[in-house]
């Protein structure tokens, strides 16, 4: 523990980076994977099943809290990490990523965003100001800026303008933060695909000066070889004694590639909505439990996994669950795909530390291109 | 632990009674409630958490099994209790309740009844023996009868002929179960709110002999003094050695007059449901979250509830759960509900050894009176 956020590297192996960020919160071991926990819940899940994963941070949607139960009225429950009861580290984001894709009537100038939620209506709006003070009333530990992130493809001028804009709204984050005692601020990374952009925007976000950088505009529609070449032009532009975070990414080979570019934090939705759909997370690649072949697979879903509720029931119990749309299902679900994801993040963070992040990762894709068990007779 | 099923009272209170059923996969402590557990699960909820809850035994319904995955498919599998981990006792229904009130194109003969899934549409058929058959592959330790439930109100004649096929069925269903070691079979008393017709089918099932009597036909739609009514006219017809049990009963309130009528068995979808639906059962009685009054309310559930999990989140944080349509929501709120409703069962049980049936059942309703904790300002 320490009264302020603190980033320590303690190896590399190429890019990928082994660290651990310290909080008045605690730790978090870095390459990191954030769990998504949006209205306050990490979906169908305790918050100590999460943490039993092995998750040292979740996620908040500022968007979502803001509008329910508002940000006020956490700050009056004692904060966010009193009202879901989970005491350790909380990201928010700035909200503007789901104003951009959830709210009605949007409307941005300088000075911000204006728009009517997508759950009642109502008229609200977000400007890098308000966006921290949202934040601060949250409690949350690291705060991001409010930025503009444009969908992929997209015109040179459209990405220009948006990284300009929140290169602007950077330099205002930082004095609304205001230095803001054990919490962390991080800059966002604009630019689209576009490396000379990328390369801007970090320079202008560095010169203001941040306790972490996040790379947004990725997982917004382009292909993963897009992605990754955008983290090669962008990871090397940023300062390597803080932290960077590649917001809402993303697949299990997503990350691999990731920290291998020199990623330290993640978050997605991913995990636990693929729980919800039916789809687990397995060192033999994706397991639709929907398919017939489970029917009578008395089998767990792996009997090698270190993760007890992946060795407990059979694969037919769950596609029983998942068919019949029964809750248990997706908390089971979700529980496993959450662990799966905190698995390799332990198992890079191990390789890093042991200069076998190379051979760590080609193991572990090889077992996915091997694929799921034989399909009994 | 004991090879066969045995049941020993020790201790009345009036009408109430105290004991125990021994069974080979663990002992239940009566009065007893069971937790529904309709396709596998007890919705919403893990069954290690069931079990903490104080859950003896769990009830799984033939119909929904037998239809999805199906009863050989179980039985492939290990049965109920392989298939959803749990290793203590399990009642099952007979299939026919769920079959008049769900499943499309019924038809009742001598013989049994046909009839279409509600889920796909498919034929099938249930006779006495089938329906004995379909509980032993599952692997059921309490088996039940096939019976035909008239809801109220009712015809004399419609409830006659229901209730003497009903013993017509109890006799074929004795000849299938065959005295299946370690088993019980259940009858099922039927009459209406006829206090003849339930005095013959009383006598025409203890002819037969039966390891334990249901009271069937309540719950479908009469005032709770007519089902009290039917009680005290039934229970003193039914055996005392043997245990009783009221099927698909209740409200709390239904389970304290009940016990005080000489029941020692129920089972109920409601406490699950009702925490589906935002309402929490309490010392105060129904505390309704989903209710603008929690939407600042700082304060747990019930600062003194014996159940950690009551004792845990805000008001606030279940209203926002509730209103948001979190998984978490439901699944609190089933713990509670069904932390509460074997709060209630101990409470009972408790209060029969020490003579003070009458007093603890006044001191509970009269909580529940003085209703919920007034509003914060
Ligand atoms: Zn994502
Ligand atoms: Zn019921």
């Amino acid at each position: 523990m320490t009264e302020n956020f603190q980033f320590t590297l303690s190896a590399t192996d190429g890019m990928a980076r082994r660290g651990q960020i310290d909080t008045p919160r605690g730790e978090i071991r870095t390459p990191a994977f954030m769990p998504v926990g949006t209205a306050g819940t990490v979906k169908a899940m305790y918050p100590e099943q999460v943490r039993e994963t092995g998750a040292d941070i979740v996620l908040g949607n500022t968007y979502h809290l803001m509008l329910r139960p508002g940000a006020e009225r956490v700050a009056r429950l004692g904060g966010l990490h009193e009202f879901m009861d989970w005491q350790r580290p909380i990201l928010t984001d700035s909200g503007g990523f789901q104003v951009m894709s959830l709210a009605k009537l949007r409307k941005l100038d300088e000075n911000g965003v204006t728009f009517k939620s997508h759950i009642d209506g109502s008229s609200h709006s977000l400007t890098p100001e308000r966006s921290i003070e949202i934040q601060k009333l949250l409690d949350s530990d690291i705060i991001m800026q409010l930025d503009e992130c444009v969908s992929l493809p997209a015109e040179h001028n459209e990405l220009e303008r948006a990284m300009e804009l929140s290169i602007r709204w950077a330099e205002r984050s930082k004095k609304a933060f205001d230095n803001a005692k054990g919490r962390a601020l991080f800059g966002i990374v604009q630019g689209g695909d576009n490396a000379v952009l990328r390369a801007r925007s970090a320079s202008g976000l560095t010169d203001i000066g941040f306790d972490g950088y996040a790379v947004g505009g990725l997982a917004v529609g382009e292909p993963q070889e897009v992605m990754f070449r955008v983290l090669d032009e962008t990871t090397p532009q940023l300062p390597s004694d803080k932290p960077r975070y590649l917001m809402g990414v993303g697949k299990p080979d997503d990350l691999l590639g990731a920290v291998g570019r020199g990623i330290d934090m993640f978050d997605c939705v991913h995990p636990t909505r693929a729980g919800r759909h039916g789809h687990a997370y397995t060192r033999f690649g994706v397991v639709n439990l929907k398919n017939a072949r489970h029917k009578d697979d008395h089998r767990p879903l792996d009997e090698a996994s270190p993760n007890p509720t992946a060795r407990r029931f059979s694969r037919a119990y769950l596609h029983h669950l998942v068919r019949c749309e029964e809750m248990l299902g997706a908390m089971i679900l979700s529980q496993i795909n959450l662990s799966y994801y905190q698995e390799l993040m332990a198992g890079m963070r191990n390789a890093i530390e042991n200069a076998t992040f190379v051979q760590y990762c080609a193991a572990v894709r090889e077992g996915w291109t091997k694929g799921d068990l034989p399909a009994l007779d």
